[in-house]
């Protein structure tokens, strides 16, 4: 992403996120990521984000630093009744505006409030102050209303942090007045950043980078981009900013193409689907049931499974098998194979989905038998070794062996990606895909 | 937090996460959480946070802007072999120092590299450039290098993005420097932030407020903090970095008192552990065993149970009982009961309990059946009516009632922590605690 930029502020972006947890607490910030994604329609380039405390001065510092570097600055949080929330009060000191009651905010606080059969409380008439010359941005879900201020250049918006609120405010309205102010300044209307995403599943890092090596002809203006979770590999395509009107979806299209077949089978999903929904769209269409039997995993699989809304379709039950006698009587593994070969085994894995299927009735049952750790590891069978395990009935059973590494966490969830995807691609197999 | 703020900036420090994908992808940086808390031990406070991507230029400018602003500036991200990691350049750019192939930098990746049996490739030779003058921080997990520079008053510290390397790095390295920097140029010895958190569940925002109404007598140098998420309401208290030495933690303990006794029964952890965590000590230290039953939550209460190491000794099994017939299979939920109450009631929670402690022969069955949505609402029960069960043998089983708000993840988050707290206040009943 080095060498030559943009160096026209108006196609550059700056997140303010405002709040003091966000710097000592457990809490992640994932607004800005919501932020980039819709500046990038109209071309505008996210290029810094900063976090800050509930503290006016750092505010005011942080917000001038920002307004000078870019051309727009969306601001989140600060925007509650308390006296922690000063982003009002730190925009207007920034900009030199005097802070006023505005009606057009309160009235729609009013009104808000009133449809949830509350009135407004004598400490929340200071979210309706609002910096002079601002546009008031109304706030359809919740009570804090937003605003919009135009100075030396840049445009600063500041919006509430709670993340519903913010996706609608932006969508509503900041993204409508950003555009509506760019045609009338007659500001040259940049190409769209366009970000394509693309999800794989069981190649490492290294794999996919050389899969793809000499995939973008040089000078053409789109980023490759890779990135290694426990999930798989995440590559994504992006058009760099140009400032220039461009069809850049032309660009795009053959390489996403080529990236497709590329990957072929180790590509589970595009853009924001995750494995738990490819495998629950694939089971729904061929209108088949699934159940689970878990062990080292734990529940995880039939979590992920159950996060899709409507999934009540196709999972009809799981077992969670932690014992071995659970497993001898949830799934009727036969005691002698545990004996025989172990419970970390292909034969126990097998049994399990095939013991699932069978007592739950379901056109597949998909098993996971391993050893998460720290302990529990043997001299032959160390931490990470898993097998899992799928049954389809008679001629149709699949069992892998997989050897994972990283801490319990990551080897529950690696289990459980792994065995979504065995169960993605047999079902894509049965329909000749 | 605003009013009246150290201006030394020795004691004000900024983190600077470097990466493209932190600003467009769905990654979150955490590394920046880690080390507020360490440098807090030496009493600096991290006031600012940036993300920038890999751009050479735009590090260097936010570089500057952090120096001017703050006395320990800590990078993380942009060592790593390819172009795209310019952190070093960026860091000798905006310091005016000479970047050279360090000896000891080198030396250490080496033996690193050969502890894994592998050799130096020409590609990794550019991690052991090094600006002038900086001292270089060994990584004795991966195998890019860190170093640190003192430049115009500021500690500049670079370190790569890995969390596990970053935090190995920290604690052995960074922090011994920066105290013993401190000791050498005689910096006033300022006391440590001390935080503490709190964690409570089954308590709205607002009562938890009022719980702990008055709570910091006026002029304390004490925050109080609270943060509600689906998990239930954080309180924190965190001293005010004063700059001056203090022995803050007579100030804390009567407080953190004063908390545990208002909160009382609602408390459930401290500190970094979870509810998981509690109810497995408590079911440990009982030698008591455990088996669930979950309809709506799907697997979460089984997964959550197994993330903690060792919880083999204490989870025997679970039953995810998603259709009515499964229920009535792995529980023996008579149908009459499903037919009379609904799958969704009181009646069948407390069956579900039952039936799978009978089954697994463990001392306690809990059970969750609701309606996560958002389909699945009838004109009796709607989305968000969940009903949790716990059967401990005769005499000793509990329902309850609960209706949550939110989407399908929150419902089912919101779920598995209520029926964990129930187990929870259950464990400590049996020892009259």
């Amino acid at each position: 992403m080095s060498g030559a930029r943009t160096t026209n502020r108006s196609f550059v972006a700056e997140t303010i996120a405002i709040g003091s947890e966000l710097l000592v607490g457990g809490r992640s910030d994932s607004n800005s990521l919501f932020i980039a994604e819709l500046l990038g329609t109209l071309g505008i380039e996210v290029r810094f984000k900063s976090v800050v405390g509930d503290d006016q001065a750092d505010i005011v510092q942080v917000l001038k630093t920002a307004a000078s570097r870019a051309g727009v600055v969306v601001m989140t949080g600060g925007l509650g009744p308390t006296v922690d929330d000063c982003t009002r009060e730190a925009v207007a000191k920034a900009t030199g505006r005097r802070l006023a009651r505005r009606k057009e905010a309160l009235d729609g606080m009013t009104a808000r409030l009133a449809q949830w059969g509350r009135e407004l409380k004598k400490g929340q008439l200071r979210q309706a102050m609002i910096p002079s010359r601002a546009v008031v941005i109304p706030n359809l879900v919740g009570s804090a209303p937003g605003f919009l201020v135009a100075w030396k250049g840049a445009t600063l918006v500041s919006l509430p942090g709670v993340p519903r609120e913010m996706e609608a405010m932006m969508t509503q309205s900041v993204l409508p007045l950003l555009a509506a102010h760019r045609a009338q300044s007659k500001l040259m209307s940049p190409s769209p950043i366009i970000r394509q995403v693309f999800h794989t599943w069981g190649l490492p890092e290294a794999d996919v980078d050389a899969k793809l090596q000499g995939l973008i002809p040089k000078g053409t203006p789109i980023d490759l981009g890779l990135l290694a979770s426990p999930m798989g590999v995440l590559v994504s395509l992006t058009t760099k900013p140009s400032g220039k009107k461009m069809v850049k979806a032309d660009l795009l299209q053959p390489l996403a193409e080529q990236v497709r077949s590329r990957l072929s089978e180790w590509l589970f999903a595009e853009g924001r689907e995750s494995m738990e929904e490819v495998v629950g769209r694939l089971l729904a269409a061929q209108k088949l049931t699934v159940a689970v039997a878990e062990s080292c995993t734990g529940g995880l699989i039939g979590h992920r499974l159950t996060q899709v809304p409507g999934s009540s379709a196709y999972v009809d039950r799981g077992a969670i098998c932690y014992s071995n006698q659970s497993k001898i009587d949830m799934l009727g593994v036969p005691v002698d194979l545990i004996a025989q070969h172990g419970a970390v085994s292909q034969e126990v894995a097998a049994s399990m989905a095939k013991g699932i299927r069978e007592r739950a009735g379901v056109s597949v049952g998909l098993s996971v038998t391993g050893i998460a750790g720290p302990g529990g590891a043997t001299e032959t069978k160390p931490v990470g070794l898993v097998y899992i395990g799928l049954d389809g009935g008679p001629g149709e059973a699949v069992t892998k062996e997989c050897r994972f590494h990283g801490d319990r966490q990551v080897i529950k969830q690696r289990s459980s990606q792994a065995s979504m995807d065995l169960l993605r691609r047999w079902l894509l197999k049965r329909i000749g895909a």
